[in-house]
């Protein structure tokens, strides 16, 4: 995905507590989710010991309807009780951008 | 680390080809080395299919002499030349900080 600054970026840094019972069905689901809302630019995720998910999108206001839609609510309470030991999280507006190579 | 925005993050995406030899002694080497560069705040990174690695920064300044560090500048050219299938590079003003639990 070719982006063009300006565009904003949520770096969600987490780790996992012990009871990760249905975690895996919730983070593939907030997935599917992100993927419909308006101004979503795309979504990388890796996990070892730390996990590290970056959304890119349009603009904060797309972040902010994110961050208020209702499943995704519920999943980030579900988030806080039970299945992040620690979490943070980096709002940021994306000035340059680069990738190699330059044409697939 | 809790961190006072405005501060910058460099967000490194990428996928590996098939020779990773020497690929993950160099790795560390980086972040060994970028712990010691002026304005450096932290570093995080996971690999799955995609890695991703994010560095935060104080200014663009600290930015510019990691990308001109002299071993730093040989991975990259290694990295070009022999590691990477692709990558992308996002370098973002981080605008609003977040943690959970709000104290450790």
């Amino acid at each position: 995905m070719p982006l063009t600054p300006p565009y904003y970026a949520v770096i969600f840094i987490s780790t996992l507590g012990e009871d990760t019972a249905g975690y895996a069905e919730m983070a593939e689901r907030m997935l599917e989710l992100a993927r419909l809302q308006p101004g979503f630019l795309g979504i990388e995720s890796a996990r070892e010991e730390t996990g590290i998910t970056v959304s890119f999108w349009e603009d904060l206001e797309s972040i902010r309807q994110w961050r208020d839609q209702s499943e995704h609510r519920i999943a980030q309470e579900l988030g806080q009780s039970k299945w992040y030991r620690s979490y943070e999280l980096h709002i940021a507006r994306v000035e340059r951008y680069k990738r190699f190579p330059d044409r697939y």
